[in-house]
């Protein structure tokens, strides 16, 4: 199938599972949810965007994310289901949030890396903000966190660090393919 | 936990396993996900929605998913995890579309019913008039479809159908924990 031009091939999304913060403040890297994977991949698609990083250190984990794309795009996954083999066969896989970069900034230009996450500091940007920072950027990556956030060496690489998504009342706890909808909308969907 | 008074109680989500259409068109019965029962759960309490209804006429689904919610909310799950236990004691299961509009309705009151799809037709209406007419009217209820998408006979029971997602190109498969989201955030978010 060929893909109509995307209007958001300049930006990628990256899910990140190292260095993550786990319930007790600890730096660990967070396993993998294989279905998250798929929901990364399937959303992204749907906004244009087509460069899909997982990033883990672990080599099982990553065996696993290529044992399971490989079931859509190359094994009988794709003939049950052709749409899952489009989005899964722009994955890719890399070891740390720097090599994300190097790989998406094709070692020529500077990358505006975006960070996402459930609490706010002062230096937060409104989604206003950032969809100008963006529009007038070159390449782009938002990165969605797992765990319980992103440790903060990882907040500290990033160019844009996104509000929060504010819903109503106090309860605070979206799964990241949730969170990543919204902001992904907010960010490049238009009503 | 006391709960802040929420401002969007005069909503209920709903999401609904029958009729639903499969891939060739039939009339079905879809699979309860029981994932999607915490991701809903856990995205309407953000926005304050403290009603999540799930809809399956099968009473194994429907135990299978009491089962699911008793572990967190009375059993070792609530403990490991008080947030998931406080969305998913919002969840209530019920047979039919019918039986979850006069659950909300409380026998008193009209339920504006909104249906949500990933295809469009000459009714549809854009998310801008859909929050306006939701803000003036009383209880509403926002339907998630499972599946290949709600039968006609229920889309024909909606008062208000929405626009669907429209991203960028024609990759128009998304997950529906990510519709949702982005739904709901479209009609009771605030960036």
């Amino acid at each position: 199938m060929i893909e109509k031009p995307s209007p958001n091939e300049k930006v990628a999304v990256g899910l990140i599972h190292h260095p993550m913060l786990n319930k007790t403040g600890n730096i660990v890297t967070t396993s993998v949810t294989t279905l998250d994977v798929h929901d990364m991949a399937r959303l992204s698609l749907t906004y244009g965007i087509l460069s899909i990083y997982i990033v883990t250190p672990l080599k099982t984990q990553q065996r696993l994310i290529a044992r399971m794309t490989r079931h859509w795009t190359e094994g009988h996954g794709g003939e049950h289901n052709p749409h899952r083999k489009r989005a899964l066969a722009h994955v890719k896989v890399v070891d740390t949030i720097d090599d994300m970069i190097d790989n998406f900034s094709l070692g020529k230009q500077g990358v505006t890396l975006v960070s996402t996450g459930a609490k706010s500091d002062g230096n937060c940007v409104s989604y206003a903000k950032a969809r100008q920072l963006l529009d007038s950027a070159g390449r782009s990556i938002v990165m969605f966190g797992t765990g319980h956030g992103m440790a903060p060496e990882a907040m500290e690489k990033a160019d844009i660090r996104l509000a929060p998504i504010e819903g109503a009342g106090d309860f605070n706890h979206l799964p990241v393919r949730c969170a990543a909808a919204i902001i992904i909308d907010r960010l490049f969907g238009r009503e």
